[in-house]
């Protein structure tokens, strides 16, 4: 397996040991409403109270350290990435923690939210147009310019060997666990957590969750080949708007069991079951996971798939931005 | 102790076996920005997490069980309270639980979440117009229709030992313990908790935290005679907008160490710290003790009341209302 892809379970073992002094051990949660709702057993792997509010940290954080014998010789000055969202957070904090610069490349038009978030996170911001030209060249530029090196959100290696350290954590956790339930945007969470289960506990089943406007991993493993998103996708779910890639397509490909897609009303749905009934804060690509298991699709797996985890992925949502949440309906009882 | 209160320790030790089956052993959680914040090493009781989402259960249920001998002989034929919030939620969970009837008296003018909350917990609501009398009337009316009992929110001595057993797992939970912050309305908690810890660790501090628009609680103390609020109170707390009574007096005036009082702004700002950086979806009934650590009035605790246990007592929100959340401000980094 190891030449196969771009990651061996030895790199996610490697990552733990490079990583966990510095992250949360993340609680498993349960709730007796949403076992009622989805018929199955759910333990909640609760990303969402990870450092940085997601579980990028954990990747990042791995890429970082990875780095540490080329920086004591002076390079590279520091880390470069274009994701403005909860990568970019991590990456900034996991470079902190290492004493170098973070530069996270943003389009002008980003919400004001996210440019305060970063800054709170102590990165430098530098602007591009919101084209992906732009956002190539001036981080062409910015890496010359600063002597830095380019974190990919979810197709560097070592992204993907940390974000597998999850699925370690969580067959300690849970006990009996027959699959596991992860949100796809690039992959790199999901291909972790695949590398990891198959090796460790491979009649686990790892199921990766998507919003049906955004489902370039679902069409990829129908057409058995990488298909990525036509459009930017539009979805509520910011977390999970990239696209799957090189690195992480042959993973998902061969050890990913089956994706389940879920529309917009699906995911706020669940999102709002979360917030209500189990007063987790999580974000909506959070809830593409619940979304997936309460789903009419999801009925078809096996009643003796009943031990879930679903990953929570991250808490970072923006409270002033609230306009869909609808009021609690009376159809939900206790 | 047991003579000159409503309660002793030894009914608090009997709630506990009383109810314990049914109720959730909540998790104490921890936050390194918190702790930043306030200055001190804070544990926080997440008793949102709790069944029916806030602490309320655990003295309803306690109430309900000791009718129980009384029940198999016919009578009482059903439970009865005018609370439409956290505690009518919970009357009703635990008179289902014992198979008989809830009715909650409610002003016709409640919000229509309020209502939709109770009956999906199958309460049958009772209308009464928005004056005390109409209440008591339609109460007394309800009583004798139904041959049913009243259950008070807060002065019922059954409740506040129910309450009380918030403290007994405290006191397991967080090693070293200095202090506990409880927000206070009838005082139903804060006097349950007080019994509990000054009869098992009378070294432990117990701090009352009120809203400033609501501090009957306040003022009694520094009086030395219950003075309740002269109008209903006007805070965003819900949770917290009646006044401590004749049953739970007695124990603040001698058992809580001290009284800090919060203005609504501190209660806001807290309680979105509490979801943004916690990810805990609090009430801001919750957010009232977590302000209080934060407040400037707090520093005046010594330095030597280090590890402090804020007892987050809900998170029943209405999503639906939150106009009042702020955009994050950049000011607390990370």
């Amino acid at each position: 397996m190891c030449d196969q892809y771009c990651i061996s379970f030895a790199d996610v073992e490697r990552a733990h040991v490079n990583i966990r002094d510095s992250i949360q051990l993340t609680p498993v949660l349960t709730s007796s409403i949403l076992n009622q709702v989805s018929g199955r057993s759910l333990f909640f792997k609760c990303e969402l109270f990870q450092k940085t509010g997601s579980f990028k940290i954990r990747g990042a954080l791995n890429a970082v350290r990875r780095l540490i014998p080329d920086i004591s010789e002076g390079k590279p000055k520091a880390v470069v990435t274009h994701s403005s969202g909860n990568h970019g957070q991590a990456l900034t904090y996991a470079a902190k923690l290492e004493g170098i610069p973070a530069y996270i490349v943003v389009p002008r038009t980003a919400p004001n939210c996210k440019k305060l978030a970063i800054q709170a996170y102590g990165a430098s911001i530098v602007y591009c147009e919101h084209s992906d030209e732009s956002r190539e060249k001036v981080t062409k530029r910015i890496l010359e310019e600063t002597e830095g090196i380019m974190v990919h959100p979810n197709q560097e290696p070592a992204v993907i060997a940390g974000q597998g350290t999850i699925a370690l954590e969580v067959l300690n956790q849970v006990p009996f666990l027959d699959a596991l339930v992860v949100p796809v945007g690039g992959g790199g969470m999901v291909a972790g957590i695949a590398i990891t289960i198959k090796a460790m506990k491979p009649s686990v089943k790892v199921y990766a969750a998507e919003p049906r406007n955004a489902d370039d991993c679902y069409q990829s493993k129908l057409k058995g080949q990488l298909t990525p998103n036509l459009h930017p996708p539009e979805t509520i779910a910011d977390g999970v708007r990239s696209s799957i890639g090189l690195n992480t397509w042959p993973i998902i490909r061969d050890l990913v069991d089956d994706v389940f897609t879920v529309t917009e009303d699906e995911i706020k749905r669940a999102t709002q079951l979360v917030w209500e009934r189990m007063k987790l804060l999580i974000e909506p690509t959070a809830g593409v996971g619940v979304a997936a298991v309460l789903s009419q699709n999801f009925q078809t797996v096996s009643p003796e798939v009943k031990n879930i985890c679903v990953v929570l992925s991250g808490g970072n949502v923006d409270l002033t931005s609230l306009t869909w949440v609808k009021q609690a309906e009376k159809s939900i009882s206790v």
